[in-house]
């Protein structure tokens, strides 16, 4: 797509304000758990005690007969499950039917936390009560926590019917294993054979959660005609929508979501989890149903983020150029599949020029909740282990880590891992200025214990469909409808965009997010995807805007409409420029005038994907009586193509790289024997801004070839390189190489004393 | 614009069900007092206690120190009146500055009730009290409460700053009258001169209210950020918006105005009366402000209909055939200017063919509210002017009173007062249909005291800008936006016509009605427009809908999408008629597919007009001894053009000739000194159904030339006709000519006896 010249960008480059800071410091924004309905009732989830068991009976009489208990549902009164077809999701994909069977638990219940059953009731309190009047009769089964472990032969199944998909041929008999992909292209054995050096080593992750502060919630309205309303905490309304129509078998225009503030998503809140049982709940007691999540029910059962075990193989040149690369990479899916082994495989060896590569991904399910996405969705775990093994690779070779990374660094007409080029990318700018900036020329960190460490990130993000509809009011002023979900700052980026396309003062633009019955189409809001699609949607409905303008123009100067021209706010006619007319005035009688009113549509799928590279550089000390890791300076480059808002686009490294750096230092799902240990936020440690030194974000601006004004998405890679960067950076303060995560006090203590 | 074939209608003209009455009657339609905000205040209005009064000095300082009162305003809190421009109104305008000066008072009370202050408190009952501690100091004067008063010399004067507007000179002194309006054309004067018989008589109408259930009412929020939203029941939601950007210098993209459920309408909703003094008192108070007008302040200060004196003559040759036709109306506007005059000029003579006609038309202002619209406004009174006026002239040719209508009827090519020449009409179908019916066919009814009056009705209705988008979503289901507001049965009307139009089971549409922020622009619903322009613009959407789907339909086929053909829900290849695929299967994955989302759009401005004609016949009986009259039987004829819903079109039929019959004989504002006695529904007497027998509805299908399907607007004339009709009927059972409405018991009685 074009962009506007640059001379008419006003507000696109600006740090703006945020049109919406207002109403979110004033707590006016509404969150789902703020609505409050006239004879709303509370709903309350009933969750499995126990990692895998099989349900034989479920008896909700008592619960049924409790007074101020309106209904009582189980996964019984759902509708034919033979109805649901399809998936969802943005880059991590699940089946309906799985979805379906994740939100409240069929046959067996699958992790500690499985939904089984929901009780609405006049108060929270009353529907507490009536849970535990609710006597599930379990059959107990083994459980499985670890995707190895599931992987192995006679390791308790979770579902009998689900079978390898593989290349080859379909197998006979049941397994854990829900996939196995291969991608990659050229020899890598003859890769290995022509290297100096061969390198092998192996990493794991764990299971972490995205921590966003606000907690699941839903209010779900089902009145008697069949028209169901859903205010939902969600990133993206559209998709809740048709979740809703395939789980309940209703059609589409039945259902409003009115996407609500969200505090917080990263990814974790994309799947219908809680509004199908609300929805369950309301249908049965014809009345509103709210439910609010406590903190343990988040961690215990809505998406957490996939862990990992990969064995990384490179062979390399003794003057650096890397021959061959093989990934082994096992995602653990919980229970049910789809854990983000694409996204893994595409980071793994995306920044490299490696002329061989195969990628053996597998997608595991084991007893604990399904994975949501969380951030480039398997780039964190992937880039622990290849960014932590290149700098082994690196040493091996005696080469410094950035000068090993600028010989193997990928550019313009490079291979992605799936062997598709890449079109204009950043990554060799953002090196260089790396090698440039003082985080990296000034000395190492002085005094023992100390070091510094380097890692990339790639992630090439999703584009999908977005649209728009601007408004041009009579007065001149700019409102602009959206089904897009706010998490980023979109409403002001979007309001930024308008008002240079526009070409009116930014304060004269609304921007509303709207439901899913006023606002036209939009996929989520994920995958670096918002500005990206969503930009461009408003560039071309603003193109859109200006052409029925000018058709009014036209009428005002009495000539054809593509005589008329539009430039700082002021039409004019092309064979006269000095006779020039202001947008209001133009604006001024739309509605009445025989053109019509003025309502701009932009629609955009399947843009060319911008690929995002960043390379983090931290700086540790740490405690050798303790085995604490302290940071002691962190900066974050990133090309993000063309910084909407600099200021916006900062807090998204920032808080990116924050969350990498609680991966891989503190957070973890802590399970033993297939039960969750620390579902609270005092037990599941997330880093503070006390806990880290100010990030320094540094914005490298290398135009997107597609998208508004050589934008890129920005959200996700800042997440990618943390755990790889500490990583390294402990080892040069220790010596000692960690090669799984969390790398908590206890596990770097363990490593240097030799356990 | 072309209609759908035949054949494709399945529910244009089919009594289907509301879409919306389980809402309706379950109570879950939401309406403004229904709404209920965070921390919301009440407000209250000081009302003038003088018909005309200066207001010296206010003085709210005990108001503002009661606990409780957040907010005292009065119109010293508005902007400089010098930023208010423009007027409002759909058939009914109103400058803003006026408006602004209705809506509250400024150096002046103009009428009982006027508002002076208001305030703003935690309960209504804080706020009453508040509104006792205003201390109003007034200048009493005295008050002018006729029309033909006013215009007196030396009569009080409303507006110093009122100049007549004429086509003459501009008078050098302020006037009561602020418009003297004239048209036709021809000779009069040789119409006269040509004539065998002229006659000529008086009429008068007194000042009446709409009557709807439903209190105005609204809640108005404004936020810190310069936002204001607000719940508003309402025939128009942008008039709203636009009236508050004015009134209140805001910009319009800051204005979000949710129209509600609306309790009845009739015109009285148009106006924003209310809404800019919740405003203030909210941007005042910083909190959202809920006021619900009290049955006496609705009648008092809402603006009820105008009253009128007029005076016809015309001449008529011995033959029946009419030379010339004049008419004096003098309107009354109540105390600021812009009765409905033009109406009345357009309705007078419409249904005649007279070559020359003039009319003289005055606005005039009084001490009482200012009018609003009320269904046809300035119909009722001329044509109780004219229709009784004609059966005077008939009876004095012995000629019979439909024959003489018959001998007179103007057609297609026959001209309107203003000249214009009407496009396809269907009054004399109507009057062809009356001479055929039992209603006119059976002897006249017997017994004494009884009698039958024939009145006939016309209106030329509203047009302006309507616009609708039709979503169609992956299922094939249909979801239509639109921001006109359904006072009549508009949702339901709209989803026969999309799903006929989309070629989809009725059930696969839903509708909904939007604010302004998220539904493209429309026009009030109003003037008769709605179903004609709305009906237009949900047509244009689903023809651009289906070009969309086309386009999908092409990918699908791989074939150009000229080439592609839709006809009972499948399309096709017009080369390949055999191979249908289905609209859901198109419509499938539209969202992801590279031709976007299937979005239609549909704006239509400026069609022609549809011209509507009624004839009503009513049967009544007079008891001689008091005055009573009781309708014995009532039938109403109306070109519908066509009835896309005939239950819905009855029912507007007979509840305007209710409304008719009501103005007729029982209703009316009881002014004594300036002070209206009457304001309560006790005592301003509304007809019930008892008072009335069924009315017969006799739907007259002609085709209108423009608009959907031959649709005609239906809900404004039938209130034309029925004063007439009584007062022919009355006539016919005493032998005694009623020249002034109501005909009350007590001027029935007084007219038998000779007073």
């Amino acid at each position: 797509m074009t962009a506007t010249a640059k001379e008419a960008q006003r507000y696109i480059g600006a740090r703006t304000r945020k049109v919406d800071a207002l109403e979110r410091v004033t707590g006016r924004a509404m969150y789902a758990a703020d609505i409050k309905l006239p004879g709303m009732l509370y709903g309350k989830v009933l969750r499995s005690p126990h990692p895998h068991a099989r349900i034989l009976r479920i008896d909700a009489s008592k619960a049924e007969a409790l007074p101020g208990v309106y209904a009582v549902v189980t996964a019984q009164d759902l509708p034919p499950i033979e109805k649901v077809a399809g998936s969802i999701g943005g880059e991590l994909v699940i089946s309906l039917v799985d979805l379906r069977k994740m939100t409240i638990a069929h046959d067996k219940a699958l992790y500690d936390g499985h939904a089984v059953a929901a009780v609405a009731a006049v108060s929270p309190e009353a529907a507490e009560q009536a849970l535990e009047l609710i006597d599930v009769q379990y059959e107990v089964l083994p459980p499985v926590e670890d995707a190895l472990e599931a992987m192995k032969p006679g390791a308790p199944l979770l579902h009998e019917d689900l079978f390898t998909r593989t290349l080859g041929e379909r197998p006979t008999k049941p397994s854990n294993v829900a996939m196995i992909m291969e991608s990659g292209f050229g020899d890598v054995e003859k890769g290995f054979a022509e290297a100096d050096i061969v390198h092998e080593t192996a990493y794991s992750t764990k299971m972490v959660h995205q921590g966003y502060l606000e907690p699941t919630s839903t209010v779900v309205s089902y009145e008697r005609d069949g028209k169901l309303t859903v205010w939902s905490t969600t990133q993206g309304a559209f998709g809740i929508r048709r979740s809703l129509s395939q789980l309940l078998d209703m059609p589409l225009h039945k259902i409003n979501v009115i996407p609500t503030e969200v505090g917080g998503g990263f990814g974790g809140k994309i799947y219908a989890i809680l509004e199908p049982i609300a929805a369950m709940l309301s249908r049965r007691a014809l009345r509103p149903v709210k439910i609010v999540m406590s903190r343990a029910e988040v961690f215990r059962a809505t998406g957490p983020g996939s862990p990992m075990h990969a064995v990384i193989k490179t062979g390399v040149k003794r003057d650096g150029r890397l021959t061959a690369g093989y990934a082994r990479i096992v995602m653990d899916a919980g229970a049910f599949p789809g854990a983000p082994v694409g996204g893994a495989a595409t980071v793994s060896f995306g920044p490299y020029t490696i002329p061989n590569i195969r990628i053996e991904g597998y997608d595991v399910v084991t007893n604990k909740p399904r994975v949501q996405a969380y951030r480039a969705p398997g780039g964190t775990p992937i880039a622990f282990a290849v960014e932590s093994h290149m700098d082994e690779v690196a040493e091996k070779l005696g080469m410094d880590p950035l000068q090993f990374r600028m010989v193997n660094a990928t550019d313009e007409g490079g291979k992605a891992t799936n062997g598709q080029p890449y079109n204009r990318i950043g990554l060799k700018e953002v090196l260089r200025q790396v090698s440039r900036h003082p985080c990296w020329t000034s000395p190492a960190p002085e005094g023992p214990h100390r070091g510094r460490g380097l890692a990339l990130g790639y992630w090439s993000g999703a584009t999908l469909t977005s649209s728009a509809i601007v408004h041009v009011l009579p007065d001149g002023t700019v409102s602009l409808l959206s089904g897009q979900v706010d998490l980023t700052g979109t409403r002001t980026t979007m309001a930024q965009m308008a008002a240079d396309e526009m070409q009116v003062p930014l304060e004269d633009v609304t921007v509303r997010m709207a439901d899913t019955e006023t606002a036209p189409y939009t996929d989520l809001s994920a995958g670096s995807r918002t500005t990206y699609s969503m930009g461009a949607a408003v560039h071309e409905a603003c193109k859109d805007a200006i052409r029925l303008l000018k058709i009014h123009a036209a009428a005002h100067f009495k000539a054809p409409a593509q005589d008329v021209e539009y430039g700082g706010g002021m039409f004019w006619l092309k064979e006269n420029p000095e006779q020039k007319v202001d947008m209001k005035t133009i604006a001024g009688n739309s509605a009445r005038a025989a053109s019509g009113p003025i309502a701009g549509y932009g629609a955009v799928t399947r843009l060319q994907p911008a690929h995002q590279f960043a390379a983090h550089v931290a700086e540790v000390e740490v405690d050798p009586e303790t085995g604490k890791v302290t940071v002691l300076r962190y900066t974050a480059f990133q090309d993000v193509g063309k910084a909407i808002n600099p200021t916006m686009v900062e807090g998204q490294i920032q808080g990116g790289a924050l969350q990498g750096i609680g991966w891989a230092l503190t957070e973890y799902y802590d399970y033993a024997k297939g039960m969750l240990r620390n579902p609270t936020l005092l037990d599941y440690r997330m880093p503070t801004s006390l806990d880290t030194p100010m990030i320094d974000a540094v914005i490298v601006e290398v135009p997107a070839p597609d998208g508004p004004y050589g934008a890129r998405g920005v959200g996700e890679v800042p997440i990618v390189p943390p755990a790889a960067a500490l990583a390294n950076a402990i080892y040069r303060a220790t010596g000692k190489r960690l090669r799984g995560l969390p790398m908590t006090p206890e596990a770097v203590f363990k490593a240097l004393n030799g356990k």
